[in-house]
């Protein structure tokens, strides 16, 4: 695969615009009564006319045969082959509640838990305290003082929350103190390398002063904490491509990851129809945008087929608002695949749609996973469809001489 | 490619069977009658009718272009990438009769040849000696004494025999002793690098005492030594995805390819239908099981275009007894192509067909090289064909959050 480096040097400046609608878990599998899949029963008809003008292909998220999470399947299509660039839960479960990281932070996901007078746990979960009282007993976590870190502790849900810890040299390499048992006391937090020595008694130090301030809050007098992991230091697609990038997305998470990569957050609303709004009140703004749709993959989730398809069928139906804007590139795909059949992520190569005047087209007959299988693109690495879009953005300039 | 560290961490127990149903050098080339390969001329009814319900693709063994040996294109359907693994000379003549290897174990290749008064090579095969002879010649090398190493020697065939040295701290990287010409002396073994010193001493010790208790045994009065090498020191399959694997093989050397990453020889008896007969058998033992045809090799290494058809409707006619057992996933591929045109190991791609209730079938009217260009699993690395099976059985959990 190329090197963000190597693209990073033949990215060149030009005015067109690029629209990258991501149906989140868009691959599906067959239904038994007809064989086909959901994207397949779907009535797409702008779709299906965009295929017959476009590209096709199928693109593996991570590699054959690896079901992706949303943070490598997002990294993946971006550009960002996600066997080489990791993101650490801790670091997910910030940017999945908005808030902002800085190159200085270490992230940590954090439970609220119970424990006896001997410090031993007695619910990992403080019996799911509501989430207003997780966001009373954040607020009282801030007031922990430790020399030279700042502390941002977020509510998530119930027990969940999440702390950055904010300050030079903290290092990933943690253990997590949660021991993944009653009965036990919450562990010390241990350096797995040298340089993370730092970073470890922070922690431990942060666990000793949460005991402090949490010990008349039952059920929730103690904490846990797992997935310590920093910002990741990549380089940003905006600064690769010199492209000004765009996130529409109703759900944090995805704005959260987008945000990782350097694009911008554009008010989403809430609904498909809201999304495609933003678009078109943002269009003149940005030129890379990502459209983000969360509801094909919950219903994937769900095993609900006909939820998905209706999904699908929602956003074939605004296209032609994304296509009256006429952008220079429009590609349609997934982060992964969620067959209803599945009810949940899997490993399925995903269906890309890509048009731009440049393309030879397919000719298909539709947008499907089958008619990906003939497609132009062939069978790519999800993290290979970003030169693919800039290349057709005329935004890549010759590599040698 | 996903590294067999990560697949390891992604590994997660499951009850699914797996079977991997391997026709060596199965890929072949059109006849001029009927453009047909060897693969579409066989009558293969339920091959094609399993390819319309499952998933195709075509497979290079190591890289396209390459023409593999039996040992990398066997590692690259194991999920190892032969061009990171690299199993020497020595080694797999051991495997290839069945010689158990341990980690301690340095295996050389053995000639017996014949040396004149001076010393000096006057046949490099001493007049290629009867098996027998062979076997009583290694005999006699067991005799020889080296404090700190135990030896191993068994006859291969006529002059050709292996060596195992046993023992601490032996080395790879020793020439040979082999000097390829007649008229002059066997060449000491010399260390390439400093750490085969102590290897290289043992072997010209070996060898020096080899001339000692063979000298009266005209033709065969002295051996040659090449492909020194050990046990690859790889992550086993089964501990990489946790499954009991068992192999069925009528050759020895497949068997031993198959111990080299973990699995279980189980007795496979000398025909196709006796295989079969042990994969009944021995199907509650075993998650996964190799099964390895080697006759469709054979007949393409002679150039039998009808007789390597005959063995694939052969294996064709046993097919429904595999069906039976009701496996998870079924993977029919070949470990490299041997076209009956070629007389010989091939470079072009390998037809591909993996089956199970997960697939997107391709709905192909068959099992070849033509229909598995049009395949879901697109055009792959062998060795990234482990990783679909894993997948497809349900053995992979989620890569990330």
């Amino acid at each position: 695969m190329i090197s963000l480096d190597d693209l990073k040097a033949l990215a060149r400046p030009a005015r067109t615009k690029i629209v990258l609608l991501v149906m989140d878990g868009v691959g599906g599998l067959p239904r038994s009564f007809d064989g086909k899949t959901e994207l397949e029963a779907a009535a797409t008809p702008n779709l299906d006319a965009l295929a017959a003008q476009a590209t096709l292909g199928l693109a593996d998220p991570v590699a054959p045969g690896i079901t992706p999470g949303s943070g490598p399947g997002h990294l993946g299509i971006f550009g960002y082959d996600p066997l080489q660039f990791r993101i650490g839960r801790g670091v997910l479960e910030a940017v999945g509640i908005d808030m902002q990281m800085t190159e200085k932070d270490l992230a940590a996901r954090g439970n609220f838990c119970s424990v006896d007078a001997q410090g031993l746990i007695t619910d990992r979960r403080a019996g799911r305290i509501p989430t207003e009282t997780c966001a009373k007993l954040c607020g009282l976590l801030e007031t922990i003082k430790i020399p030279g870190v700042e502390l941002i502790v977020r509510p998530v849900r119930e027990h969940r929350f999440v702390v950055l810890f904010r300050g030079e040299g903290l290092e990933e390499g943690l253990s997590e103190s949660d021991p993944q048992e009653v009965g036990k006391a919450p562990l010390p937090v241990r350096a797995e390398a040298p340089r993370a020595a730092h970073a470890a008694e922070i922690a431990n130090r942060f666990s000793a002063e949460a005991k402090r301030v949490l010990a008349a809050e039952h059920p929730a007098n103690m904490l846990l904490l797992r997935g310590f992991s920093r910002h990741p230091d990549i380089l940003k697609l905006t600064d690769i491509y010199g492209v000004r990038a765009g996130v529409i997305a109703v759900y944090p998470m995805y704005r959260g990851l987008a945000r990782l990569v350097g694009m911008q957050a554009v008010k989403a609303g809430d609904t498909v129809a809201d999304e495609f709004t933003a678009l078109e009140k943002s269009f003149g703004q940005f030129d890379f945008f990502f459209v983000h749709i969360k509801k094909t993959d919950s219903y994937g989730e769900d095993g609900n087929f006909d939820g998905k398809m209706h999904v699908i069928e929602e956003v074939d139906r605004e296209l032609p608002r994304l296509l009256a804007l006429q952008p220079d590139v429009i590609v349609v795909t997934g982060d992964h695949s969620t067959p209803a059949a599945c009810k949940a992520h899997s490993w399925h190569p995903v269906p890309v749609l890509l048009w731009s005047k440049w393309c030879r087209p397919d000719g298909a007959k539709g947008f499907s996973e089958r008619e990906c299988r003939f497609g132009g693109l062939g069978h790519i690495r999800a993290a290979e469809l970003m030169p693919l879009i800039m290349g057709y953005a005329e935004r890549l300039a010759k590599f040698g001489a």
